[in-house]
């Protein structure tokens, strides 16, 4: 494992921008899975007008690691909307480069990520219960590769899933996918990272504690080539 | 995972031979954590008159995974021995590509290995209790890097190391010391082989079953770069 | 470069075995260019009972880096035909891993090659005025790609040529093709292996000395990866 | 190659850093060869920063691949200075991170660096006249590791450096020193980067047209991982 500690949010942001555009201009087709939520949002602020109308990066293919359909909506689920606005519309990213993972299609995401030669990087964020992708305490078996995770008879997470499609209970699907452990593991370098207070004990658990399926984040540990970047106050529970 | 499944002992052992000879043909140093014990016996019979005398594979480094100190003995424990005869004496290995793991230094084993840049391969056979190095199943934890077993208040495995020792019990030390699954997982290719019926059980439920610390060795269907070696009886529990 | 000298052909044969079947290997698509003719009998001899057969090596793919279409004749050329008698056939290489190099095809080989992913390997022999692949002295440019060779006004070369078509001059063709010293640079790892007397002169020009076009092999030095595999004879006129 | 086209020298400099900052957070030891000069002014600028301080960047050694010693001083050399002033001082880089080639030493360069384990990435500028590090027309062979240059009989290239050394033309040296293109071929990775008009005209003739020593820089197109980094007026003579 590679730890960065930065000073803060701006600083974090920055140097995941760097290990992304750096490998983005290898000359080969470069496959990233990454990651929706608010973690990301400066990040890709920094990278937008760096890629945008760059012919040069259209060697980038583009993946998302979970999804959540929208009952009653066509197109996007949840993850790809989100990413479709912080970085793919106004990075002006083309079409034949992204690669949605959604209901239709979970099934063959591993196969058709290793046909596509693997994925060279996944960047991920951490929850504050120790989940990465939709990988959640209680649901999560190492051994998984990408699956379905049924929802329809948990009320508390049917909740929890409702402010992310807009509100709406009823909008909330009995359904959503993920890539498992496994999946997440065959990539090549994965990045995780963490800002706040609010994720300083998690991140102590989960990278510098036991491996254990009650906090899948603590497999990542276990990668050859795993990179965790914290803010200072992310990592302000690590000992020296 | 790639899954290689030979006829039998003869081809499993030329495959093995093939990805070890053509990684240490690489033009720079290569450190490599190779097997004791019985499978690999044929192994080495087929590299070592590739290997003797051959100052092109002077690059290559040796590193040993687990050890056993022999109470009463100076120099190499159960491992070492094993190797320098099945391979490093008659293959004619330069003290200088040797780093012997043992009881003086098993404390920095990791810290040595990562500055000489990492390990390039580790080749592992797997027991029938699904251990894996010195991980067995009931004192094996998925985080651990290098470290001791105790083995001083167990009867069983001190009786079951003796005839690892020569037959006399008191030879078999307190302590034996093996690289862990965290140390494992950080090579950058996993070669695991094994052969015969008595091993198609295991094999099945290591690698195409749960991943969980009761099969240490279940474990490594994670990492991304793992090729596992049979042949046709050690796969002959596995569908299709 | 990594030199490697071996006793006899039939050392520096399985040497170079060593090598194409570690990389044949690895667990993702593989490309190779592999060279016709006399010095790759044995290897292909060595290679072909270790490949026919074997699904998990589907991976690999094939590349031919020059061509010599037969006046007349339709399907493969003097190349093609040389590989698929060598190894090929006798292999069971499937259709859909070759990717045969044509008169048909040319101008679009070092695209297809890069959309591939880039060629892992090129296997290679020297003639003796240090021509590689089709890039023959008088003729080769350093900085060609693929292209077309028009030998209709050389008798010389022409008279050369009919004995690889079956001895009549009316089958040689008014143009072969090859990858240029561009294209052939461009690959991850170079593989150049020579045996015999009548070898030792030009390798050690080629290799040992100076940088030329008069001497097309001599831009080999400068590869990043660059393999030299020699039998006694081949070195013989190497100092130390 | 991999082209890439930006509209200023603000916007080459970021792409620069990005490919360098990319590659310095990798988790292993990292080999740079950088450029002195005008040119990476501005990339020095934006690195220093972010590199300041920052433990995490430890792993990375940087080496300069051609000296100007300075007569009648001790101490660095004309490249050695330029790159202590704009990086290595105000980076805080760290002494035993600093690789100087010097008259001292330039005899080991290539095999101090092959222990190393090579060159990660060499970072180059190209001069009007088609050179690169210190490889000038009418000096250079392909075929050159790292050399002494003697001027000492040269009064236009003796007046020339008088510049560099600060005016007075007693300091220019009889000989300097630079790695050569075989050296400078052996590195896993070139990036060039060029701005402003007055490279317009080189910048088309040595990247795509004919590879000759006359244009030492022309060789570079052969190494099979080149990027090369242009402002719009540095890519004007471009067509299409």
């Amino acid at each position: 494992m590679k730890l960065i500690i930065e000073k803060d949010y701006e600083a974090m942001s920055q140097v995941a921008a760097n290990i992304l555009l750096g490998l983005m201009n290898e000359n080969r087709r470069i496959n990233l899975a990454i990651t929706a939520g608010n973690t990301p949002k400066r990040l890709y602020e920094i990278m937008v007008p760096q890629v945008k109308g760059r012919s040069y990066y259209e060697n980038v293919h583009y993946y998302n690691f979970d999804e959540i359909p929208i009952v009653g909506s066509n197109g996007y689920g949840v993850t790809m909307r989100n990413l479709d606005n912080l970085f793919f519309t106004p990075a002006e990213i083309k079409k034949e480069q992204l690669h949605p993972l959604d209901e239709t299609n979970w099934q063959t995401q591993d196969e058709r990520i290793k046909k596509a030669g693997g994925l060279d990087l996944i960047l991920m964020g951490i929850g504050s219960d120790g989940h990465f992708c939709g990988n959640l305490p209680g649901w999560t078996k190492f051994g998984a590769e990408t699956y379905s995770v049924d929802i329809s008879g948990d009320k508390a997470v049917r909740e929890a899933l409702a402010a992310e499609v807009g509100g709406d209970i009823n909008k909330v699907p009995t359904e959503f996918y993920t890539m498992g452990p496994k999946s997440v593991m065959a990539a090549k370098h994965l990045v995780m990272f963490a800002n706040g207070k609010k994720k300083a004990a998690i991140v102590k658990k989960a990278f510098f504690g036991a491996v254990t399926e009650d906090i899948p984040s603590s497999i990542l540990q276990l990668h050859p080539n795993l990179t965790l970047i914290l803010d200072e106050e992310a990592a302000s529970e690590l000992s020296n």
